[in-house]
């Protein structure tokens, strides 16, 4: 909080004087972002992929688990963790956001999991279609959700529930919806699912449930919890707004230059700069990325590179000639479909899908 | 913020009321602490092991990288990973803990990485032990420090610098001292100080430096940043006080029930109740764990079981019967040396080494 760093922005995005709840800390201590500079990677390394837990990791028996297949199906199963590792293997590099990452830079904030930009990962998921497996269990043509239950419990909107989730037929028998065992090439850790979670790439993380206890073909809507009193674009306490789902259009840069520990404000020597970062878009691709680096009056396109796959981020790179003086970075990506992300925080009662532009200032010396 | 769960105390020790400032949230989303219920696994899966990392995680090239040994020594090297790998090996699982656990619930707070708890991790590093690596460079009879330098680089109290941190000669040819390139059976993650790393049991985590670039024998007292403006039990900022060594003796508890997502108030179900945790103290071992579910008035002891290693925590149990209404359970432990943890908050003006008994509110039903 002294010396040179004291009075200069870090780039965050958050004001000088905000402060924030012991609700938010506690939050923060407990879940995890990716460091910035682990965009980086293409696929994050197990151990960097952000996480978040709504209640307590459970502690999964293998050896007494089953997941169970029921509700209106004509064949309901139970299977073991080797049995459902017998069935059809898909490996899928899949880009996972938090629907709530960037919640901390609205204004008002909504109090909650106060992520800044950390809550994007990818990892290369392995499982079984989730397809086959209802095709199996022969969903009755009264269904029109399938229910996802998870081992963890606790409460939420004075609610004591397990986690559930629901997706529509159609959506839950797509091509790329997995029941993965195995992340990175190994299996599950215990704060990623183990021993089983629902993979849905393209949409927010809420959907990819874990720790799966059991899935249920039901006739009407879930209206449970996680369905009507989150993950919602509301506008108040007592609007249902839209659900949310699909990832919106979204880049991130990796910080250039050298962090203050405390501060976090960032030093880049003057000169040729590779600026790079990551870019994503639910099931769409990224056609452009911008950046600016006069904080969003002039851009100019970067470099578009690979995708590990299509439900992955794109990486991209601009050459910056870096000149003495306060910069302010801003990167912006568009979709095949022509959205853009904004420049200024979108608001709504929950913090959701906050794409707004990322902007880092640095000092060029 | 509504609801039942309002007016609880949660438990954290932190008062009502209290709040963050922006650069604490940055870092609590940065840096990594083990979630509590994570505190039942005698050896911290990878990607819940705490981290905590001073400026940004280095992106090292193992083709170009070697570990330069240097100095005062007769025979000066620059091993690569390969010529690392095929010396001597040796495994310990060990405790590592911030030294800056728990700064947040002190008051004053000392203004930083706001952990609450959960800096605290075990694994089992696989290395080659350093004293047989300095003995092979052959240390000068002048020197009397070793020196550790990181790739890793950033501003800390206004002074650019690599992250360095020395130890005596007599520490650094401990036989317990590795030289780790792998965790928990693989190679080290790139958070977790790939390629190589310094492990020192025993030690707060500031020892085992990450990401290691070179080992220097030198003729004097090491007096920078790491060792003489941070890592200090001091009383103000022109204190120099002691230097922060061996982990101060603690406890800790999972915490027990169900959790409130946002305010993570626990709930616990009337009846036989197993509370569990781990205890560990630098190099010394665990005599004594203590319960207490009055908030500290009255003590039980509670047993203990196996420790994974000397230089790892060992696990404790109580069975407690629960009866509805609200508790306070602490958990105390005791060293082989007759150390214990104090019943509050040691103060000092960074925020070290606080070991004060756990306390963990919940409400019976």
């Amino acid at each position: 909080m002294t010396g040179r760093f004291h009075a200069v922005g870090d780039g965050s995005g958050l004001e000088k004087g905000d402060s924030f709840h012991r609700e938010e800390i506690q939050l923060a201590l407990r879940n995890r972002g990716i460091p910035l500079e682990g965009l980086r990677y293409p696929i994050t390394p197990t151990g960097m992929h952000y996480l978040l837990t709504h209640f307590d990791i459970p502690d999964a028996d293998v050896a007494k688990w089953r997941l169970t297949v029921g509700g209106l199906v004509s064949n309901p199963m139970a299977l073991t963790l080797d049995e459902i590792r017998k069935r059809p293997v898909r490996r899928i590099a899949s880009t996972m956001e938090c629907a709530g990452n960037g919640r901390a830079l609205m204004s008002p904030r909504p109090i909650s999991q106060p992520w800044m930009l950390e809550a994007v990962s990818t990892a290369e998921w392995t499982g079984t279609p989730l397809r086959e497996l209802l095709a199996e269990a022969g969903i009755s043509t009264e269904a029109v959700e399938v229910l996802f239950t998870g081992l963890d419990k606790g409460f939420q909107g004075d609610e004591l529930q397990h986690y559930q989730r629901s997706l529509s037929l159609s959506e839950a028998n797509r091509d790329e919806v997995l029941l993965a065992y195995e992340m990175n090439g190994l299996p599950l850790q215990p704060q990623h699912g183990y021993p089983l979670r629902l993979i849905v790439p393209g949409w927010y993380g809420m959907t990819s449930v874990k720790w799966l206890d059991r899935i249920e073909a039901i006739d009407k809507s879930f209206d449970g919890y996680q369905m009507t009193g989150s993950y919602r674009y509301s506008q108040a306490a007592d609007d249902q707004g839209e659900p949310v789902t699909l990832m919106r259009v979204r880049s991130l840069m990796v910080p250039p230059g050298f962090p203050d520990f405390l501060t976090r404000t960032r030093v880049v020597n003057a000169g040729q700069t590779r600026l790079t970062g990551r870019a994503w878009a639910g099931r769409s691709d990224i056609v452009r990325v911008e950046l600016s680096t006069d904080g969003g009056y002039s851009w100019s396109d970067a470099n578009l590179g690979e995708r590990p796959s299509p439900f992955a981020w794109r990486e991209w790179w601009f050459e910056w000639e870096a000149i003495p003086g306060e910069h302010d970075l801003c990167v912006r990506a568009t979709d095949a479909e022509g959205n853009t992300q904004p420049l200024s925080q979108p608001l709504n009662f929950l913090g959701m899908g906050n794409n707004a532009v990322q902007r880092i200032s640095v000092m060029v010396e």
